[in-house]
């Protein structure tokens, strides 16, 4: 057998360029702009859209190349860096980088072989992960991949490893504590904002509960978008220490401690696709859970024919494969189903969620009755679990910690330790939607209801979503509104308006 | 049953803004640059990487928006345009523009339900495909669709309405002749550049043959890409109709006809993904025969263990594909099985094909015999067809084509009907790879010949590839060299060395 001879005879000196900030946002993504007419892409060979690797000072990313003519933008020496770029290098003014052809991807081989039906081992899934944190693959490789593990499910082996290679990339904590609760809502029920509630009952109950959430995937709102209107969110991991330390509990942005630096990269694709799946979901979950060094959790799995778990039958499924799997690190999992019929609370969109969840935790006479009580549902079993609550008992405690205030207390002091307590903004932007005959609300389509508060501008604006005006079983007359439009401007007002036109029944009302 | 009454009020007003040509290189995908603290941005609610709808007296493009902060680059009320937005739009300096929210892309419901495993019928395939030649797909989208494809594959219905989806965004020619031959090869197989042969030895014996090809995917060269060494390729609908109308035959480029303009495309991203599936492959090949008019077309289908069709069911497997699909399009195929254990001819890269066609077509005493049989009997097949030889008797007469001159002479005129005959360009850059022990060549990976072609800079570098110095069942020394790398610059042949230093066997050698 022969083997080729490593003929490497030395790789050629390579042209220093003068970096240029050019204040230019890509998100994730490393971008890099050169002269499609300089010494280095012409000697490299570079096109544009090439990735090309960027070094400075042993630091090194792979970026995005776009080229430009003419010498409008840069000189033949410069090469334009984004903003992503210039962080991830530590740039500074007059700094000089190198730029040449970015090693192979070997990774790669991996997401072609998923592709086309073969199941990856932990070791595929860690190379995969750490390319993927590292900013080697670009959109189409992401989407590849993600595409790939929704078409022919992640299997429990796959979604364990996944779920490793997703906590092996990331930062971990660790606790004092015995038990530290976690808990977590599998989303597609719009309004849904448990989380600061349960939060501060159980903390208020002398349990540990380092709660760190996500921005919305699909959905108008998650729970980090939502506390993001009430008090910071982007902590550090010394910050959400220091908090957890102080108070028995935090709610901050999981992406801002790194707990799972994939898993923002993961959602952000995911959110373009408007796909987001089982194993994916498990791992996504379970990796921030572990990182956080919960011990125990319990997860909210909402039911409903338009909710993101259809039938009792699916959320038992899901339960099993988030129980085999987080089995597998050790950590403890109570699954509690709940009612997804319709949406809970009135606001959805961050602003108008973070009011609901301050009615409930100020004991207001017109708090959302369902969000008191899905709170107090998922706090009692995080109160049982911790020993804090007989059996069956948990709930009870969780409605007293509520009534006489100490939840609330807690609450505010949480958002103190984290940065101050803030009033959530509210839209410029208003605009009923009446209903066209009169008589008993029967149907509530969540899926509709939550497109039409993303057109409304949610997450990203945050005053932005819908305010319902009734629930199931309400009667309701000709020409009377049951739901408002909430925008920050009159653009994305006019853009929800033109999707509720078309859309059909946001609601059903029988006669 | 309630319908949402449509309440939309009139669209608000927008800011024009002024546009400003970036000179900025971004391949299919448009791209316009602002200010993220621009009225447009503020009021319609644009963040970085928003898709965003530019529109321009009555023509609009879908961009992806990257934003600026600071005034180095842009002002408030400017615009940065990439080249392809620019052209896109027609745009001329001084020009306004306007910048909104696209409308929802609705065909991505299909795509979505696809991942899931649902087939999809022939109005969801024409909407996928309207909407990416559009511009409405991103990379993420793209890549989605496309894996979805190759996770579960298309199946014959599927495969057709992806075809006919694709010739209905193109150009459809049509031709005064009965019968239109055609050739294609499913590709795979290094080297394996038969079509010029193959139309100078058709169109010289009075058959029409308007051949279009496309450019490399995931090989090293495209039959366009080695045509262009020679002559130009870029051929406008018209042009190419004179061409072939005084000639009989041409070899252009199919993407610059705009006849399966969706192909260009996906193209774009399978080379990025280096995937190439077979539904997909199977749309691209007829989608581009049928819009060129052809009635009967010859399929190359090299068989191999490591070319792309791997063993002969494989290869019966896909020509029966080929045959149900373009049963249903009145198009005529017969697929011709060829060997495909080595790679065709000694050069592999666009310029080192582009010689061996030429010892061939000039009939030089070192010409490649295996490619002159390749392309006598594929010839020879489209003769038979066409009804300028017996059964059995063409590959005869298109020997005696090539013999006696009139193949070479046909090349040359064709040549010159699309702009003129050119000599290929030579590498600066040669670097031997030699055999480490003495021996019969046994084996030799088409593969790994691939890829080290591509480091080294093909197809884009024309100059860059392979030649290779052995055959299969040649006697090599130690130390001698068994191939040889091209480059155009220091930099991409050390990229490729670098990979054949760690690629393991190219070829095997048997003492």
């Amino acid at each position: 057998m022969k083997k080729a001879s490593n003929p490497v005879s030395g790789v050629p000196a390579r042209q220093n360029h003068r970096v240029r900030r050019l204040g230019l946002h890509t998100q994730h993504q490393p971008v890099v702009i050169m002269r499609s007419d300089c010494d280095v892409c012409r000697s490299e060979g570079l096109s544009s859209r090439s990735q090309v690797l960027v070094s400075n000072n042993g630091r090194a990313v792979q970026a995005t190349l776009f080229q430009v003519t003419g010498d409008g933008l840069l000189t033949l020496d410069e090469v334009g860096v984004s903003e992503t770029a210039w962080q991830l290098l530590g740039l500074s003014e007059g700094d000089e980088v190198r730029v040449s052809h970015p090693p192979t991807v070997e990774s790669l081989a991996s997401v072609r072989r998923r592709i086309y039906g073969n199941r990856l081992d932990g070791r595929a899934f860690d190379e995969i992960v750490r390319d993927v944190v590292a900013g080697r693959y670009t959109d189409v490789h992401l989407a590849a991949f993600l595409t790939a593990s929704a078409a022919l499910p992640l299997d429990t082996d796959e979604t364990a490893h996944l779920t490793g290679a997703m906590i092996n990339v990331g930062e971990r904590m660790r606790w004092d504590a015995p038990i530290v609760v976690d808990k977590h809502c599998v989303g597609g029920l719009p309004g849904n904002r448990t989380t600061p509630i349960v939060v501060a009952i159980v903390a208020a109950n002398g349990l540990v509960m380092p709660k760190t959430s996500s921005r919305a995937i699909t959905s108008p709102a998650g729970t980090a978008d939502t506390m993001e209107t009430l008090a910071p969110v982007d902590l550090d991991l010394a910050t959400l220490r220091r908090v957890v330390e102080l108070e028995g509990g935090c709610i901050a942005w999981g992406g801002a401690v790194h707990l799972s630096p994939a898993d923002d990269i993961f959602v952000r694709v995911e959110r373009e696709l408007d796909v987001d799946t089982e194993g994916q979901l498990i791992a996504s979950v379970l990796s921030k859970k572990i990182a956080a060094g919960s011990t125990h959790v319990v997860i909210d799995i909402p039911v409903g024919a338009t909710a993101k778990v259809r039938g009792e039958e699916a959320a038992n499924r899901l339960a099993a494969q988030l129980t085999a799997v987080s089995d597998r690190f050790g950590l403890s999992v109570t699954c509690v189903q709940t009612d997804g019929s319709q949406p809970v609370g009135r606001g959805i969109g961050p602003a108008l969620e973070a009011f609901d969840v301050l009615a409930v935790l100020q004991n207001t006479s017109d708090a959302p009755d369902d969000l008191r009580r899905r709170a107090a549902l998922l706090a009692g079993a995080a109160l049982e679990i911790g020993g804090k609550a007989g059996k069956g008992e948990g709930a009870a405690l969780a409605f007293e910690t509520l009534a006489d205030g100490r939840a609330w207390a807690k609450f505010k002091a949480i958002c103190q330790a984290q940065g101050g307590l803030r009033q959530p903004p509210t839209a410029s932007q208003r605009h009923p939607l009446a209903a066209d005959r009169a008589g008993r609300v029967v149907h509530i389509n969540n899926r509709k209801i939550a497109r039409l508060a993303k057109l409304a501008g949610a997450p990203q604006a945050k005053a932005a979503g819908i305010l319902m005006n009734v629930r199931l079983g309400d009667e309701i007359d000709r020409g009377q509104p049951f739901l408002h439009v909430h925008s920050e401007t009159a653009g994305e007002l006019a853009y929800a308006l033109e999707f509720a036109g078309r859309a059909g029944d946001l609601i059903e009302v029988e006669a």
